[in-house]
C-alpha cells in the first residue's frame, strides 16, 4: 500500500470511529447468523471445541475457550494453544483469536475486515473487561492488550507485533492510578508508541539512516540524561525521562507520517489487527515461507490477548523456557528471562537474559509454579514444548506454549527418549523427527587434535550444534553474496528478523548478544545452522567492519571457526572432521557404544526400518563410495554412472582415440582398451556391495564432454594420437551442440557407437564373473538411458544380451542380470507400456525428466526460478523437490502403462530427488519399488520411507 | 550375408537338389492345409478372389487368376494387377506370383523358404507348362521365367529382376531349336547369366574397380571382334560371339565367387525368388522405404512368369507406356519402346527408345492392340496407368500395369480431367493428388525474359517440370555431399538405383541419354525433382569430370539451368520468376484463364474446400506474407511471431537498450521506444487480414539472441548507449546459456519483464482501435507461449485484460479480443486442464513440443536422426511429421484435459508439422479448429484437410 492510500484509509477510519464512540460499539448487536466468512476447521469429533460457522472470533479465558489445540488451521499454533493451555487449567491471561480466514479475506479485500467482524469483537473485549475487571479505553484501570501473530505454523519473528495497546495521555493516568507506578506506566505508554509506530504506522528507517529512528530518538534522550556515558540501560530512564521520550515519539509520528498517533483505543486495535494481517505479505514472512514451503493461503490468526506485565519491577520478569533442551535434546528445564522486561525484550536479544535456573532463587514461588507446568504441557501435549511466560509482581502467567524447534541432534535424542519415557510410541518417535535434520548428525564436527591446536578467541551459549568455519561478515547483505563466493559466517551482536537471507547463506551464525532463546538461536536451530550466539568478549564495529576480542582485531573477510556443540569460537579455519556417525559406521574409528548420538540415531533407524515399504538404494559410482552407503543402510546400487570412469589418467585418453576415429574398428580397437578399466571398476563394485544389486548406467553424456576445448590441449592431443591438430579442432566443432541436453548422449550414443555398449556389457559381464568366482553373489542391473523409443532399447537389449550369451559360453558359466531403462524424457512416460516389453525395470532419471517435462535447463534457470518461487508460479524448486502434479503426473502414466504389459516390473527412482523427503513420500505414493540417492542421504530417505508408510496407515486407520 | 555363409547355402541346396532330381518336384504332394503362414488381405468381399488360408502361391493365366487387383498388401501391386490384367482378358503370360507373407517369414527365418511353399510352385509350374506346351527344364522346347518383385507400392528399379531363368548348356539348344534363331537364343542365355551372376550370385564391382565386370568382358570381346571400333551396339554381337561371351561369363563367376554356375532350373529359381525377397533389405530399397514411409513390415512379392521375348528380332519389341502423359497429364499416348530389345533395356535408359507413337507405322497390327488396350486399362483402372509390354514376333503381351506416377502439375489436370470425362468423382479427384505434390505448381520457373537471353546449349526430354538451376556434378556421392553447400545438378550420362541419394539431393537431374520412362525420368517424377532427360549432345567425361557440347566444355562445379517443363538445357545460371499460380494470385500479373494449371488447381481447391472441416490459417510476421496467405487461401494468421519485428533498424537498438538496462524504469524508457514500431507492424498485419482473425505471439527467443557477439559490435554497442563495454560483455556472459531452448525464453521474459508484455499487449490494441476506425474488422488472439503452469498464463493474462481496459477507456472502444497459450512443453499437456481456465485457445506449438517431448534438439539431432530412420527407430523425421504416438498423446490429453475445463476451447497448431499433410490428418483426427502454415503451404493443407475430411465419411461409410 502506498503512504498516500494508507493515509487516506486511516482518515476513512477516523471518520467511522467519531461516529462510533468508544462505547457505541455496544450498541450494534452481533449479527452472528449472516457472516459469510466459511469456517473450516481440523477438529476431528473428539475435540470439546469445534469450529462454529460465522464464527470469526474465538474467546478464551477464566478456564473456558472457544477454542482448542486441534484447532491449528484456523486459529493458528498460538491461537489454538492459547484456548488448550486455557481449558486445561495453566494461568492464561483472557483474550481472542482472529481466524485464519479472515487474513485471506482481508488480504483479498483490498485490506478490510468482514463487517460483521465487529460486533464479535465488541463481544470479546466484553467479556475480557468483566473478568478481569478493566476497561478497554477507561482512564481509571484501563484493559490494554497484546496484538499478535499467529500461524498455523510458528513462524518466529517473521511478522509483526504491538504490544500495551490500548493506551493514551488519558487512559496512561489509569495505568498509573491502578499500578501505582509512573514509571512502569510510561514505559508501556513509549513501548506502545514504538511499536505501533513502527508496525501500523510505518515509521523506519529509511534509504541512508543507519539507526531506526525511534532507537535514536532514545540515545539522544539518553545522552542529554546522562551527559558523557555510552552504556546507559533502558531500565535506567526514570518516569519523568520516560514522559519526554513519550512526547518525542509522538512528535517523530507527526513529522514522518504527517499523521497524528491515534488516541482512539478502538481504531487503534483494528489498525494493529490489519498491520499483523497485512504483515503475512512482508518481504521476510515471504522467504521464510519459501525456505519452509508454507502456503500464501494458510494465512494467519490474530492473537488479541489481555497484557500482563514484565516490566512494573524487580518482583516481575519475562521469560522464554523449553520443556528440554532445543540444541541438544537434553532432558533439562532451559530457558531464560529478563527481570524487570517485557517479552519482546527476550526474544530480540537485546540483553543477555538470566538462564531459567536462577528464577529458583530470585523467585521460588514463581519458578515452582514453571517447574509445574513444565512437566503439564509435556505431558498433555506429548512433545517437547517452547512457552513464553510472565511473571508480574510474583505472579505467572502463561502467554504462548507451541511444540519446539529443535536441532537434528536434539530431534532424534528427544524422540528415541520420550518412547523410553512413555510418552509416545515408537511409531509417534519415527514421525516425529523432520527427516531432513538427520543431516545434521552426518555433518562434519571439528578435528579432535585440531580443536587443541586451534586458538580459542572466545566462548558463547550452543544454540545450533556442529562445526563451522568461513569468512566473517557483518552484514546480512553482504554475507549472502559473499556466501556465493566460498563460505562465511555471519557475525552481529544479534540478528532480527530482517537477516534472515543472511543467514539463510551462511554457514553458521556468531552473535555477541542475546540467549538460547533469541533471534538468532532460534533460527538457526530450526535451520540446522550451526550458531554461537551471546559471546560477550566480542565487540563489533559495524562501521569499521572490525570485530575485537581483547587485543585480536579481525577484519571483514577473515576466518574464524565456531563449535555450535560447545559454543567455543576459534581463529582461522580449524579442520574438520567426520561426524560421529561416520565414524562409527564408515571409518570404523569410534566405537557406538561411546556415542550417544550414534545409540539414538540407530535406535531411531531401526524403528524406521520396520515401517518402510520402499527400499532404498544409492547412487554411486567407486567402491569407496558404495561401501559407505551401504554402512548406511543402502541396499544396492540404484545408479552407477560410468561415464565418470571414463576420466582418469589413461582412459580418458582412449576414449578420445575412441571419438576421434574414422571408423568402427578404429572406435572397436580403442573401446577394447577401455575394457579391462571398466572391468576392474565394476569388479569393485560388486565386491563392495557383496551380493546387493548393481544398477549399471551405460555411458551417458554427450562425447564432447572428453574432448579437451583449448587449442593448446588439443594439439598436445593431435600429438599423443598421431593426427592433426586439425582433425581434432573439426571433431570439437562437429560434437558441438546447441542444445547439449537434447543432443547426442544417453543411448543415442551406444546405438550409433554399438561398440561401446558392446564392451560396457562385456565389463559388467566379465567383473561378475570374476567376483563371483570369489564366492560373493553378483546381481547386475543394466540400465540404458535415455530411451524415447521402444526400437531403441530392444536393440541395445539385443546387444547386452548376445554379449551375455558370449560371455556367458567363453566362461561356461550362467548370468543373472536384468536390462531395463531409465525413464527420463517424456516420450518415454507415453509409450511406456511398449518400452516395458523389453525392461526388466523402469528407473525415473527426474532430474532430466523434470529439465524436459518443464522445458526447463537446470543450468540456465537460475535467471527466473527465484523470481517464479516468488511469484508462487512454482512453489518448491522442482530440481530439489519432484513436480508432483507435472513430472509426476507422466510418472503415474509411465507406471499405468508399464504395468499393463509387464505388472511385476521393478520400479525406481535415480534422480537427485531419491533422497528429498517430500519426493520420496510421491514414490512412496506411487508405489515405486526403491528410490536411490547419494550416500549420505541414504539415512534421510530410510526415514523419509518409514514416515510415509506411517502417513499411509494413518490415513487408512 | 557374408560371402562364406552364402557359399556354404548354396552347398546345402545342391545337395537337396541332387536328391530331388528336376522332375521329382511333382512327386511330393502338397498338404496345403497345414501351412502356417497366415494370409490377411485387404479383399473387401466385393473382389471375386480371396486369399485362401494357407495359400502362399497365387496362380494366373489363360483368363484365370488366383488374384485379383484388390490383393494388392498379399500379391504386390505388379501380382495384383497381373492377375487382374488376365482376369480381364488382356494377353498376359501365364505365372505365378508369391505372396508378401512369404517375404517377411524368409527374412525373419535367417533367409531360408517355408517348407510346404514347394509343392504350391510345383503345381503352378505344371500349369504353365501346360498352358504354353513347354517344360521348364525342358531341352526340346524349354520354359524361361522371368522373376521379379512387387511390392505393395510401386518402388521402381529399387529391387532385384532376373530374366530369361531356366537356361543352361542344354536347355539353350532346346531355345535354338524351339526359336529356330541361335543368336537369340544366346541372347537371352548370356543375358540370364549376367543378371544371376549379379543379383544372385553377387559378381558386382569391387572397391577400385570403375566397371561391372560382365560389361568390362563385353567391351573386351567387342574389342577383339572389332578391333578400332568404339561404338559397338550388343545387337551387333552375333551367335558366336554370344556364345563366346557365355562362356567367358561362366568363367567370370567362377572366378569371383569360387562356385560353377548353377544349372538346374530349380536351383535356379529357388535362388532367384531368395535374392528378390533379400533385396528389399538392399540399401537402395531402404533409404525409398525412408524416403516414401514404407513400412519394412510391408515386404514384397516375388512374380514368376513364363518370359516373351522383345529380342527375337525386329519383329519384337519391348516398351513402356502411360495412358496420358506422365509429365504434364495432358490425355495424349505417351511412351517409348525398343526394337529387338528385352524390357530392361527400355527401364535402364542404356539406348534411347523411339517415341510410342512410331510404332503405328512399324507394328501397325500391335499398335491398335496397344491403343485398344490403352482405353480399356483407363476403363477398367479408372486411372492413369503406366503399362510394359512386349511384342514377340508382332504378338502383344502385356507384363505389367500399374497406376502411373506423375508430377504434381499432372496429378492435378488428370484429375480434373477425368471429372469432366466422367471417369472419377470430384471427390476421387479431391483425394487424388497427394497434397505434397501441389509444392510443385507453386514452385518458380525460369523468368521468361531471362529466358530469352540465356545461352541454350541442348535440349532433351522434359521428364519434370519446373526450373532448376545448380552446379553441375557427375557422381551421386558428390552431388550429394555439394548440396550441403548450395544448389547442384546431378548430370550422369543416365542414372541408375545406385544414384537415390543424389538424385534426392540435387535440384535438377539431366541425362544424357534414356527417355521419359527412363530410370532418371521416373524418379524424378515421383519425387517432383526437375529432370530433362535424354540430352544427346551432351557428351559426359567421369573420369575428367566434364560435360562437352560441341566445343563448350562444363568443368564440375559450373552452373547450368535446366527447364523440365521445355525439356532445354542452358549455360550459367538462369533467373526465376514465380510460377502462374503465384502470378495470378499473388502479383496478379497474369489473368487466371490464361492459365490452364492455375484453372485446374482453382477447381481442385474449390472442391477441397467443399470437404474439409479444418480451418486453415498461416504462419506470418509481415503483412505482404499475409497477403500472399489469404490469395492462397488463409483463413486468419495462426502465428505471428513478434521477435522478427525487433531486429530492423533502430528498434533492436531499442531491445539491446531494454535488455541493458539496469531498472524497470530503464527498460520501460527503452520498451516503449519500441511501441509505436509495434503497432505499425500490427495494424499493417490486420489491414491485410481485412476482418480475418490474427494470432499474435508475445515475445519468445532468449534475450541474448538480440545482443551482438562479437567484441566491436559490443563495443560500438557500448558507444551508442552511453554505457562501458564491460557492461555489455558481462550482461552477454550472464544471458549465455547451456541449453537456450530450455532456458529464459517464451512467457518466462513476460513474466519477469512485465514491461515487454505490457508494450506489446497495448501494441495490439492500439493498433486495433485505429484498423478499426477504417472500417476494417479487427481480430486479435493473443498467445502467450511457453506456458507450463496455469499461474504463468494468470498473471499474463491479467496483465493483457489489464492493459486492455486501460486503452479500452483511453479511446471508449470495446476491444474483442481473445487470450491464449501455445502448447509447447509436455507439462502444459499434463496440466492442461488447470492452464484452460485462462486460455481462450490453445495453439500445440508443435516444434518446441517435439523437442523437449522426445529430449531431442531439432538443431542437434542432424548427428544421429538419420541413423535412428535407417534402423527404423524412427519411421519419420519427427520434425517434419508430427510424432503421432509420442507427442501426438500428449496432444491428445492436453485436448482431453483443456475441454473438461471448458468444452468449446478453439485448438490450433502452429508447428511447422501444420503444412504437411500426415500432420494435417492427424490434427484433423484428434478435431482441431485448425492448423497454420507458412503461406505457400496454405494450399497444401487445404487438400490435406479435405483428404483427412473425405477419409472420415469413406472410413464411415
Amino acid at each position: 500500500m502506498s503512504k498516500k492510500s494508507k493515509k487516506k484509509l486511516k482518515k476513512q477510519e477516523r471518520v467511522s470511529l467519531l461516529k462510533s464512540a468508544p462505547n457505541s460499539r455496544k450498541t450494534s448487536k452481533p449479527a452472528k447468523k449472516k457472516a459469510a466468512a466459511k469456517a473450516t476447521t481440523e477438529s476431528n469429533g473428539h475435540s470439546p471445541a469445534k469450529a462454529k460457522k460465522g464464527r470469526l472470533v474465538y474467546f478464551f479465558g477464566d478456564g473456558r475457550a472457544d477454542g482448542d489445540g486441534k484447532m491449528k488451521n484456523l486459529l493458528g499454533g498460538k491461537g489454538a494453544n492459547l484456548g488448550e493451555m486455557t481449558r486445561i487449567g495453566l494461568p492464561v491471561p483472557p483474550g481472542f483469536t482472529i481466524t485464519t480466514e479472515v487474513c485471506t479475506s482481508f488480504n483479498l479485500n483490498n485490506k478490510t475486515l468482514p463487517k460483521e467482524i465487529h460486533s464479535q469483537i465488541d463481544d470479546a473485549i466484553s467479556k475480557i473487561e468483566k473478568i478481569l475487571g478493566k476497561g478497554f479505553g477507561s482512564v481509571s484501570n484501563p484493559l490494554l492488550f497484546a496484538v499478535r501473530s499467529g500461524a498455523r505454523d510458528s513462524m518466529p519473528g517473521m511478522m509483526d507485533t504491538i504490544l500495551n495497546l490500548g493506551l493514551n495521555d488519558e487512559t496512561v493516568q489509569g495505568l498509573v492510578a491502578a499500578s501505582g507506578n509512573e514509571r512502569f506506566a510510561f514505559d508501556c505508554y513509549r513501548r506502545f508508541i514504538q511499536m505501533y509506530g513502527d508496525v501500523v504506522m510505518g515509521v523506519q528507517k529509511r534509504a541512508g539512516e543507519h539507526h531506526e529512528p525511534f532507537e535514536v530518538v532514545i540515545t539522544n534522550l539518553k545522552t542529554e540524561v546522562f551527559p558523557g556515558r555510552h552504556d546507559v540501560s533502558d531500565t535506567e530512564l526514570d518516569a519523568s525521562s520516560l514522559k519526554v521520550l513519550v512526547e518525542r515519539f509522538k512528535a517523530l509520528v507527526r513529522e514522518r507520517t504527517g499523521s497524528d498517533f491515534p488516541t482512539n483505543p478502538l481504531e487503534q486495535l483494528r489498525g494493529a489487527i490489519g498491520a499483523v494481517f497485512g504483515s503475512w505479505n512482508n518481504e521476510r514472512a515471504y522467504v521464510y515461507r519459501n525456505k519452509y514451503n508454507i502456503p500464501y493461503e494458510w494465512g494467519t490468526a490474530v492473537n488479541v490477548q489481555a497484557m500482563v506485565f514484565g516490566n512494573t519491577g524487580d518482583e516481575s520478569c519475562s521469560g522464554v523456557a523449553f520443556t528440554r533442551d532445543p540444541a541438544t535434546g537434553e532432558k533439562v528445564f532451559y530457558g531464560e528471562y529478563l527481570i524487570n522486561a517485557q517479552g519482546e525484550d527476550v526474544v530480540a536479544g537485546v540483553r543477555t537474559p538470566d538462564p531459567v535456573a536462577t528464577l529458583q532463587e530470585k523467585m521460588p514461588k514463581a519458578y515452582r509454579e514453571l517447574e509445574d507446568v513444565r512437566a503439564a504441557l509435556e505431558k498433555h501435549f506429548h512433545e517437547m514444548q517452547d512457552f513464553e511466560f510472565t511473571v508480574e509482581n510474583g505472579k505467572l502467567f502463561m502467554l504462548q506454549t507451541r511444540n519446539g524447534k529443535r536441532t537434528g541432534v536434539a530431534a532424534v535424542r528427544i524422540a528415541v527418549e520420550m518412547v523410553k519415557e512413555k510418552l509416545i510410541t515408537w511409531q509417534d518417535a519415527v514421525s516425529r523427527v523432520p527427516a531432513d535434520q538427520l543431516s545434521q548428525l552426518l555433518t562434519p564436527i571439528f578435528d579432535r587434535k585440531a580443536i587443541k591446536a586451534a586458538e580459542k578467541i572466545a566462548s558463547g551459549l550452543p544454540a545450533g550444534p556442529g562445526a563451522a568455519s568461513g569468512r566473517i561478515y557483518f552484514s546480512a547483505n553482504e554475507a549472502e553474496a559473499e556466501a556465493l563466493k566460498g563460505k562465511v559466517l555471519l557475525v552481529r551482536e544479534e540478528t532480527s528478523p530482517e537477516d534472515i537471507r543472511g543467514m539463510l547463506a551462511a554457514e553458521g551464525i556468531l552473535t555477541a548478544r542475546g540467549g538460547v532463546s533469541s533471534h538468532a538461536a532460534l533460527v538457526a536451530r530450526q535451520m540446522g545452522k550451526v550458531c554461537v550466539c551471546g559471546a560477550a568478549a566480542l565487540h563489533i564495529d559495524y562501521h569499521a567492519n572490525t570485530l575485537t576480542v581483547g587485543d585480536r582485531v579481525f577484519q571483514k573477510g577473515d576466518f574464524l571457526s565456531i563449535d555450535g556443540t560447545s559454543g567455543e569460537v576459534f581463529a582461522g579455519e580449524v579442520k574438520t572432521a567426520p561426524s560421529e556417525i561416520v565414524q562409527v559406521l564408515v571409518d570404523k574409528s569410534l566405537d557406538g557404544k561411546e556415542s550417544a548420538t550414534y545409540g539414538n540415531f540407530a535406535q531411531l533407524m531401526t524403528w524406521a526400518d520396520k515401517l518402510r515399504r520402499l527400499q532404498i538404494r544409492t547412487n554411486a559410482d567407486q567402491p569407496d563410495q558404495v561401501a559407505n552407503a551401504v554402512a548406511f543402510g543402502a541396499q544396492g546400487v540404484g545408479l552407477c554412472r560410468t561415464e565418470h570412469m571414463f576420466f582418469e589418467g589413461d582412459r580418458i585418453d582412449a576414449m578420445r582415440e575412441m571419438i576421434l576415429a574414422d571408423t568402427k574398428e578404429g572406435r572397436e580397437t580403442a573401446v577394447a582398451k577401455l575394457l579391462p578399466y571398466q572391468r576392474g571398476d565394476f569388479a569393485g563394485i560388486f565386491r563392495a556391495l557383496n551380493g546387493l544389486p548393481a544398477t549399471i548406467r551405460f555411458l551417458d553424456p554427450p562425447l564432447h564432454e572428453f574432448l579437451p576445448h583449448t587449442h593448446t590441449q588439443q594439439e598436445e592431443l593431435a600429438n599423443k594420437l598421431g593426427v592433426s591438430v586439425e582433425k581434432v579442432t573439426r571433431r570439437v566443432a562437429e560434437l558441438h551442440e546447441f542444445n547439449p541436453m537434447l543432443g547426442f548422449r544417453g543411448c543415442r550414443l551406444g546405438i550409433i557407437y554399438s561398440e561401446i555398449s558392446a564392451m560396457q556389457a562385456r565389463a559388467v559381464f566379465e567383473a561378475a564373473i570374476e567376483v563371483q568366482k570369489e564366492g560373493i553373489k553378483v546381481k547386475p542391473e543394466i540400465m540404458i538411458p535415455l530411451v524415447g523409443f521402444a526400437k531403441e532399447l530392444e536393440l541395445q537389449v539385443a546387444l547386452v544380451r548376445q554379449v551375455a550369451a558370449e560371455v556367458s559360453k567363453q566362461h561356461n558359466t550362467r548370468l543373472n542380470y536384468l536390462v531395463g531403462t531409465m525413464i527420463e524424457i517424456p516420450r518415454a512416460c507415453v509409450v511406456a507400456d511398449e518400452i516395458a516389453k523389453e525392461a526388466e525395470f523402469f528407473s525415473f532419471g527426474t532430474n532430466d525428466l523434470t529439465q524436459t517435462t518443464l522445458g526447463m535447463s537446470r543450468d540456465d534457470s537460475g535467471s527466473f526460478l527465484p523470481a517464479y518461487q516468488n511469484l508462487e508460479i512454482i512453489k518448491q524448486n522442482p530440481f530439489a523437490t519432484i513436480d508432483t502434479t507435472g513430472v509426476g503426473g507422466l510418472m503415474k502414466l509411465a507406471i499405468e502403462k508399464g504395468r499393463k504389459t509387464r505388472p511385476d516390473i521393478k520400479l525406481g527412482i535415480c534422480g537427485e530427488h531419491g533422497g528429498e523427503p517430500a519426493s520420496v513420500k510421491f514414490c512412496h505414493s506411487i508405489g515405486l519399488t526403491y528410490v536411490s540417492c547419494s550416500p549420505f542421504r541414504v539415512p534421510i530417505a530410510r526415514l523419509a520411507a518409514a514416515q510415509a508408510a506411517l502417513a499411509d496407515m494413518t490415513s487408512a486407520g
